[in-house]
This record gives C-alpha cells, structure tokens and sequence, in this order.
C-alpha cells in the first residue's frame, strides 16, 4: 500500500485544531504539520497547539513556502479565514507546489460568485498543476445545499424551496458571536448592518448557486435580510450576558429569484441560548415539487464539529478528483472516513501518487 | 447547442410508462423511442402505451437490435426487471451499440453483490465501449443509502446507523403485493419466505454494501429477516382485501455486521394502509457517532414518483460520468432537472458527443 497521505493544515483557531485532531486519529492519513498565520505562534509544537497534550516534533511554521518544502504535502486543508479573495495567497502557493486544497473559507463553497476572476485563475492553476481544489463546510456547502440538492434529485418538479437552519451560537467565542451583533442593542444591530460589521452568516449566495446551478436555474437575483432577534430574557454564555433588549442573534434570510418567482429561500436565525425562548434548533427542508419532501432533524447538526468532519472526509473524493476546481455538487458525496483512506483512492490515482 | 439528448426507455409497465412520460416533459430530452418485452404489446404507439393521449409516431418495439439501429440513442433507461442477471442481456446489447444505461434493476444499484461476475463483465464492456452504466432507484439507490452516506459525511466517528423507512403498498397491483405476502395467511406468507415467493425488498444488501463501501466499512455478514405484518382490522385497497388476522405486509429488517458488531440496521416495515392502525409512514435515519445525526420525514417519498424522477434527473450525471459501471456513491449528487438538460452536460462530452 503506498504511505499515508500527508495532510498539511492551514490555520490552528478552533476549526484548524479540531480538524488537526481528525486527521490523527484517521488511518491512512499523516499529520505533515501547521501552518500558523501569526507569526508569534510560530515554533509551537503543533500537538500542544492544537490541544492534544502531548508534543508531536511538528513546529509551527509560519513560513507557508518553508513548510511546503519541508512537509511535501499530499493535500491541504486550509482554516484561516471566510473570503476568497483572502484565501487566495495561501492556495496560490500550494497549486503552485501541486498540493491539493480543501478549504473551509465560505466563500470557497462556490468562489465564482464572490470572485469570478479569481475561481477562473484557481481552476487554470489546478489544472496546470493536476490538482484539485475544493470549498467545502457545514454551511456553506452541505446543510443548506448539498442535502437539498440530493434531496430535489427524488422529484419530477420544484415550485420552490425552503431551508432553514436554526443554531444555537452558545459554544461560538466573541468574533463569531461580533460578527452576529450578539450583545448589540438594536440600534447598533442597524448601524452594524449598515456598515457590514454584522455580517450574519457569510454563504447564502454561495448556497443559492450550488443549488440553482444544480437544477438548472438561472438566478436573476438575491435578496438578503438581516434581522435583531431580541431579547426577553437575560441569557449568560462562557463568552458573552445578554439582558432582555438586547440582541441575542441575527435572523438572516436569503431568497433568490428566478423568473420573478421567489424560489429558493433560505433561513438561517443564529443566537445564543434560544431555549431559553422555547426556540428548538434543528435543520428543515421542505421542497414544494411533485413530490413534496419535508425532511427535518432536531437539535441542529453541530455547525463545527460537522465542518471538521466534512473537510476530513472529503480528502479521498478530492484526491480521486479531476485536476481544477470542484464544489461540493460536482464530486461525489461525502461519507464519514472509517477505515483506511487509501483504500478509497482509486487505482488510477493511487498509481499516480506511488 | 448540440442536438436534444435522445432517450430510449426500455419497458412500459408503470414504471417505464412513468419515465417515459417525464422524459417528454424535460427541455433538452427527446423521448427517442421504447422497447416493450411482451411481443403482443408491440407496434402499439408509445404514447398511447404510456397514457398521453396523443400519439407520438413511435410504435413500441419487441426487437431492441431494430429499435437501437433506427432510434440512435444517446442514453437507455432499462424499467423491465428487477434482477441484475435479468438485466444484462439487454444492458449487454445497449453497452455494444455505444448506448449509456440507466437502470432501475435493484440488483443494479450495486450489481458486484448479486452478480460479481457479470459487474466485471459490464464494466469492462463499458469501458470499451466508452460509456457509462449507473443503477439508481428511490431504494435501493437513495433513501437508505446514498442519503445514509451524504449525512454520514458530517461525522467525525460513526458507532452505528439506523435507517427506517415505513410506506404504504396501497398504490400497488397484484405482483407487488405477492412479493410481500399481502393477503396471506400468516402460515401461507413463513412458506412463501421458505420459498422465496414472499422476497419482501429487494436491495437490502446492496443498500448495506453501498454505505459500507462509502465509509471504509468491510461487512461480514449479512442478516435478513421477513415478518408478517398482521392485520387486525379488514382493510379494502383497489387491489386487495385484508381481513383480521390476514398479512397486511412485510416487515423486511437488514443487519451489517462488521468486527463482530452490528453496525448498520436497515429497517423497512411496507404494508397496505398503515393508517388503519395509526401507523405513521416515513422515512428516518439516525446516526449513532459524533455527532449524532437524526433526519425524519413523514409522510415517506413516495416510491414510484422518485425512482422515476432519479433515472431522468440522473441523465446529465451519467452523461458526464467516466466510461464504465457506476453507483449513485460514486457520482455527484442527484438533483431536479428543471432546465435545459442540455446545460448540464460538461464541455469535454459535449464536444465528444457533437
């Protein structure tokens, strides 16, 4: 059997910990090392970085070209931010050493739309290098997209589509919970809108497009709202005290239009400790179509843990790609990695890598 | 934009009869033509044959060498039988005149169980062929399987799978209520087991080994077990009369086993009006990993409407595929075809098939 794949991870927050610690426990894959973006992590041992409490001989590098000529990577999975444009330098470096990337970014879901140019550029380098390169995430890029997809393949017809994820921000630490306006008053909620501060939750259009493409929609437009949930109670997370008035999420809604028809709406209302309202989170997908299908599941599928998992899990399908750039509907489906993953690699590829 | 994509469909019982009519409803499709295997059946126009009321110029044909010389299809989709071995005369004649398969066969949702041999054979002749074989169907092919592997895809670890799906034989004529006992005495259906009259779902462990293969899984053994399902109240459908004490169904449960533990349980109680004992139909699946993943919906996916929606929705799927024999684990997704299907199609077949 050829050696385990070494898998390079880009970033050491919580998501590039929690997917460090996954791939070493995986068999068949080997952890090459870290690469931290603040330089003053740099030279950590990557076990106690990512918290598994013992050291691993791995430093971080904040060196991405020392690293690569060090480590010589299979693949990489790359956790250090959400836009494109800024994931770009990083997966730059690693097509041009024919690393294949995954990436958490959510704009890399479906970079096309945030970033025509660049996901040309991408798909060109990947190509020319004969590597794949892949977006992939809880959401963007499965809850509210991918599982719709699969589920619409089952119908004849589709008037519309309906998805909503309702999530519990408890565990999330103060820049997910800022990006949200949690804590804001609703007046700073407004003002934070206004000037792109409360983001909400970065990846409906990247959603939308997966799916409308998936079908063969063409969107004529997108239209986005984000709402205060306010609060009547007072609620209290290791993070963050909340008092009744103030902001304990944001309500965030997409919809997008095809033939002036509103067909596709997405629902995604975010906040810390909604039972404390009686809120019960889960993930709900309903399809208006012949047939109809409603399929639901409570509490919500746990948004960083699945996002580990799925980066994780997708390593196989990206190495048995096609070289260039894929989304989450153009490969196969993911599937939880239980044994070897090199017994999932498929000859032809497994012959190119030995 | 190159010529509609042209489609034969091979038998016209209620299934074929189903496809057929779609494939006339999709932009990008043309309904080239259709194979019946009754010789009386044959010369009787296709539209008539599958209830349009309109005639569409296209007599059914019995001779599927004559029907492939003067229809020129770019894709078959076989609805003649449920048998992999059953199948493959026909497949082996499509494959031979450079056609691509759709077929909704259960064994062909993973034929290397049923028939290893023949797999080969098919793939091979595939390749050599340069086109794409693909077994689909609501189940086996995606209820409790291909939506097992996508959820799957959000765990980190996976300790066992429950997969339930409760439906009603209500809209079924005779030959599908023989094969699960309906009607029987519970002594008549423990014979029809003994003999295999009674099969209950075909596809079980083709279901099992499609997840087991998804996830790196090595099954070693497969248990079955068919229940009766036994009436208490009469219950009156167009095909059958039940009275108590009578089988309404089958109760038709699949255990994987792999390192000696049970790990995957595929559970699919069908039965004429579960409603009369206030039996709730649906579809469930739950995950036992981390995390733990629970997804419900009720009432069931109709079965007929989607398997006839997977084998047309999955023609640009199969178009686009590698030559040889494919699962549903191994392409992207399913998804409605609500546009041209011709847009679907990726640049290099298209040029290939121009």
């Amino acid at each position: 059997m050829r050696e385990p794949i070494a898998v390079l991870v880009l970033g050491t927050g919580q998501m590039g910990s929690g997917i460090a610690r996954l791939v070493l426990r995986k068999r068949g894959l080997r952890l090459a090392g870290a690469y931290c973006r603040r330089q003053r992590r740099a030279g950590t041992d990557l076990g106690i970085a990512i918290g598994v409490e013992k050291t691993l001989g791995l430093p971080l590098d904040h060196d991405l070209s020392h690293l690569l000529t060090t480590t010589r990577p299979d693949i990489a999975i790359q956790a250090t931010c959400s836009r494109a444009e800024e994931a770009w330098g990083e997966i730059e470096q690693l097509l041009i050493r024919g690393v294949n990337v995954i990436s958490i970014a959510e704009e890399m879901a479906y970079p096309c739309y945030a970033a025509p140019a660049l996901a040309e550029r991408m798909d060109k380098l990947a190509r020319s290098h004969g590597v794949a390169v892949l977006g992939t995430g809880v959401n963007p890029g499965f809850i509210l997209d991918l599982l719709v997809i699969l589920l619409s393949g089952a119908c004849a017809d589709i008037r519309r589509i309906q998805a909503r994820r309702v999530n519990d921000l408890s565990p999330y630490g103060p820049s997910v919970l800022a990006s949200q306006g949690v804590g804001l008053s609703p007046e700073a909620f407004a003002a934070g809108v206004a000037d792109g501060t409360v983001a909400g939750h970065i990846g409906f259009p990247e959603s939308l497009h997966l799916i409308a493409d998936s079908l063969g929609w063409a969107i004529q437009r997108i239209e986005q709202q984000r709402k205060p949930i306010i609060s009547r109670t007072s609620r209290l997370t290791p993070f963050i005290s909340i008092k009744p008035g103030q902001v304990a999420g944001c309500h965030h809604t997409a919809v997008a239009y095809v033939d002036g028809e509103a067909v596709i709406r997405l629902d995604h209302p975010q906040q810390v400790l909604p039972g404390s309202e009686g809120v019960i989170t889960g993930d709900f997908i309903e399809i208006h179509g012949t047939p109809d299908i409603h399929l639901a599941g409570t509490p919500e599928i746990p948004g960083g843990e699945a996002t580990a998992a799925l980066a994780v899990n997708m390593i196989p399908r990206v190495l048995n790609a096609s070289p260039g750039l894929h989304n989450m509907a153009d490969l196969p489906v993911p599937g939880a990695l239980l044994g070897d993953a090199r017994m999932l690699l498929n000859d032809r590829k497994r012959d190119g890598h030995d």
